[in-house]
């Protein structure tokens, strides 16, 4: 899938809207988000226009995940971070804003203020969330 | 390195502990969370104790990163789910509570609660943000 003119994620791989680049390859582009959770959160984005991860090809997958770290442990080393988040939202109901996927990486410093709203559910029982599973697991091909 | 005897994800991979099991392979396996964002959250998990996923060897990462959007597909089809997030909290002050990294697939709907602390800092100029860009570059090396 090409680079699409009204994506300003596709506008920022292009050059025709300037970003702080942190790194660049082939299939890849990091640079600062504009809207920082902390300073240095950084976005990964594929040079390849897909709104969804879900039909992104597995190389620019696998890139993203393997450069992630090595962002997360740059933002460490200089700004004093001792931990990250990647986060990836997928769909306006996750939160996700761009309709160009991207990955978050998100330094976190100890004395932050919490990133997630902790809510959990619960399984009624052992055997509901195990027949889930079996269902899920007959879904997911790789 | 390989699995350890104290780590609760080791003890799932081993089958010492049992888990609602929804995939797996020769180097990843995932499961449903028991204490779940929605029904069907899922932890990805590799097969190789690491604390940190800054140091997970490659194939791993490529591998959950595949997976990943996979097990969402599953999730979203088995359980209406519109869209997803994929979370890796790495440290504690990041909200990693298991010391074995994971990254997690949580299936959202469209009346969900918002799992994010929506709160932005801000740059104090474009120089600044360029600055600290070419600072984080210098250090990223894929």
């Amino acid at each position: 899938m090409p680079l699409v003119n009204d994506c300003v994620f596709c506008k920022i791989i292009q050059g025709a809207v300037p970003s702080s680049k942190v790194y660049e390859d082939d299939l890849v582009l990091a640079f600062l988000d504009i809207a920082p959770f902390n300073y240095g959160h950084a976005l990964i984005v594929p040079k390849d226009h897909h709104h969804s991860i879900t039909t992104l090809p597995q190389e620019y997958l696998a890139r993203m995940m393997c450069l992630a770290p090595k962002i997360a442990v740059a933002q460490m080393r200089e700004l004093k971070a001792e931990g990250f988040n990647l986060l990836l939202n997928n769909g306006r109901c996750a939160g996700q804003e761009v309709p160009h996927c991207h990955l978050h990486v998100i330094p976190r410093l100890v004395d932050d203020a919490p990133l997630l709203n902790i809510s959990h559910k619960k399984y009624s029982d052992t055997e509901a969330m195990n027949e889930l599973a079996a269902r899920l697991q007959k879904r997911v091909e790789l």
